[in-house]
């Protein structure tokens, strides 16, 4: 008999940054890009924590560089871009915390 | 009175897309990169139900590139790589099915 299971884990994420960049985009009635001022209302309430202890000079250059983007929009590739540099440099510090052990 | 609260919606889903990659990258003991293999468990489990009703063939050509990688490894930003091309083609069918308005 098929078992009948929920969303994955990276089903349910991929569901989450679509609807968090929705929510965030859709706030001028235009939902395919993020304003300047709706990115600055995402990055303050969703990223305020880890913008103000990061310490990776690299990930705050990669903000403020979409943040001045040609045509001062984001669209959803680039905002994920974003949240992949996010996610790099937090498994980065996760990884030097906790050692890989290569079985050879 | 500073507000407690916990991580938003978009710290969650790092959270989880770094707890999934190590879940299978780690299974032969060197978390660095997902092998063929647990790359292979990782499909066939977290996004068996998402290839089995994708329709654009882009987005299959990508996972079969990334799974025949030169070195047949696959590390934390290309993973990131292929989630985002998922979610990009998920944000398109929804776009499609909700059109934007633009307030002119």
């Amino acid at each position: 008999m098929a078992k009948i299971s929920g969303p994955t884990e990276t089903a349910r994420c991929i569901q989450s940054l679509i609807a968090v960049f929705q929510k965030y985009a859709g706030k001028d009635g235009y939902n395919c890009n993020l304003s300047k001022t709706e990115f600055l209302s995402f990055m303050n309430t969703e990223l305020a924590a880890f913008t103000k202890n990061q310490k990776d000079p690299g990930v705050l250059d990669r903000m403020k560089k979409l943040d001045v983007s040609s045509d001062g929009q984001l669209d959803f590739p680039k905002f994920l871009n974003l949240i992949g540099g996010l996610a790099v440099a937090c498994h980065d510090s996760f990884l030097k915390a906790v050692p890989s052990q290569k079985w050879t």
